[in-house]
């Protein structure tokens, strides 16, 4: 290999992103050092990446670089928080400059469009896998968490459910069609950055559905001590995960893929009309309510048909 | 595997730091919350440690634990920064609880003595591979960096220099006589963030010894835009170094081998001799001189050997 670590520094992530706050040191010393507002406090998030277990052998590097930072992006989304710094740790195989290239430009589309500056990072040699650090900013005594959520608050989420669970299926199968919905969300998710920060103050709970939406609404009913009861025909779904899921014959499919990256959230019951309507460029629907009895119920036609409390796990599942 | 990473978070990595400062919210929520005190900046650093490329395969999860830490408060260290938070992301081939308890038990152990708060990070499945993001406190507009240092200042380093890489060699060779000293600061380093703290507006540049004395100190006079004169009598070399320079019969070993771990940083000319004494627990040596030719120079016996631009690189030597 010709090239060495610092100069993939240098060559693919040093200075690329031009918007928002700057740090007083980026890239290029032992540490980055930044300047956290006197009003603010810092949200930090850290999410890894591997190849065959996250994202499948020999993936697009473009939507890669992009999914790997929304997904940090979305953790930033769940709390209410504006994304400011990054850092990247990535671990390659072998020195790829066209690789390193697409990974940036995808990398880097995402970082700018939610002006946040790549502040520092590891470079190493071995199997393919990513290591983002995020961090983001919260007005001080402000922020979504898992455990508000109080008996009787709607629950909400926002897109629609179970797409990139039929996006994996088709990547799988070797679909290419990048105009496919579900591949898309599945390849290029969109973190819901804006809908957090509106959230914030107005949500008694919030979470990103990373691991499916009964794993993950399941963290907020434990955090929050409260249980909670889903109306299925409430649920967003597309047109193709219907089909997709009558092909199957599975009701409760969708409750169970991972890597939606929509937000699940709640709101008490007195939240006012004007206040639902700034959620409306966002396509949020109510799916259910927060009750006292432990246990996420999903009913069907009025009848209780299944409990669901488990979700994708990286030890488990796959 | 019966353990989901829920539990591996709940069990290995939750509230074992009991000092420092504490974050708003630790491990447990989509984001960890940080406050950072009004008349501090926050540096920041990250670093990964591959299985087979940064440690042996096989390698005691207690020394591992405690090393990975070690080497990322090595970075604060140099910065001058005081350890605060960390973010600890984990991908391991399967759950072994044995493994993860000495591992924890090591990293904890370290932490605490350093009043290091974890506050995230993430468990994923693959090849074992650590990546830590830490994070440390400095006073507003003061801070050690690779770019100050100007000519005539003296260059200094802490301890002894080749002891980890002949500890790599024994290493290799299947030695586990945990008294040695050479592999002891292979396995267990000490980063010396009390001495970075007391270079803090004392040195003009400073940087960690991870990748070996030459490429480190040649970063400082890249950054700094000099050159170097290093005295090679001045070396501090242990004694078994020394007879493993001569067995090879290469005098230039020890400035090419990594994972020492020391801090290598330069003083001005006038640096008064009360502050030199601060020094003296550290067991700090002046080995050169910064210069106006770029380059770094060795000198022995007052004759100019070599010049080195190079040392330890993921990429290109192991």
């Amino acid at each position: 290999m010709s090239s060495s670590e610092f100069s993939i520094i240098e060559e693919f992530f040093t200075s690329k992103s031009d918007v928002g706050l700057c740090p007083v040191m980026g890239v290029g010393d032992d540490c980055a050092i930044v300047d956290v507002p006197a009003d603010k406090q810092l949200a930090i998030s850290t999410d890894t990446l591997v190849e065959g277990v996250h994202f499948l052998p020999n993936s697009d590097p473009e939507l890669l670089g992009c999914k790997v930072l929304a997904v940090n992006l979305s953790d930033l989304a769940a709390m209410g928080a504006t994304p400011a710094w990054a850092s990247l740790a990535i671990t390659l195989p072998s020195v790829d400059k066209a690789w390193l290239a697409r990974f940036s430009k995808g990398f880097f589309d995402l970082a700018r469009r939610h002006s946040l500056q790549l502040i520092g990072g590891d470079t190493t040699r071995g199997h393919l896998s990513i290591t983002i650090n995020i961090m983001g900013l919260l007005p001080k005594h402000r922020r979504l968490t898992r455990s508000g959520s109080n008996l009787g608050d709607g629950i909400y989420v926002s897109g629609t459910i179970g797409n990139a669970g039929l996006g994996l299926k088709k990547a799988l199968s070797g679909s290419m069609d990048t105009h496919d919905i579900d591949l898309l969300s599945y390849l290029k998710p969109s973190p819901k950055v804006e809908l957090g920060q509106i959230l914030l103050g107005m949500a008694s709970s919030c979470i990103d559905i990373s691991d499916g939406l009964s794993a993950d609404l399941n963290h907020i009913l434990k955090a929050s001590e409260v249980g909670a009861t889903i109306w299925h025909e409430k649920l967003p779904l597309s047109n193709s995960v219907k089909q997709y899921m009558q092909e199957l014959g599975d009701d409760v499919w969708p409750y169970s893929t991972g890597d939606d990256y929509e937000l699940c959230f709640t709101l008490p019951e007195t939240v006012s009309e004007e206040m639902l309507e700034k959620l409306q460029p966002f396509h949020v629907s109510k799916i259910g309510v927060i009750e006292q009895q432990s246990g996420l119920r999903i009913k069907m036609n009025g009848r209780e048909v299944v409990t669901l409390n488990k979700g994708f796990d990286h030890f488990n599942v796959r």
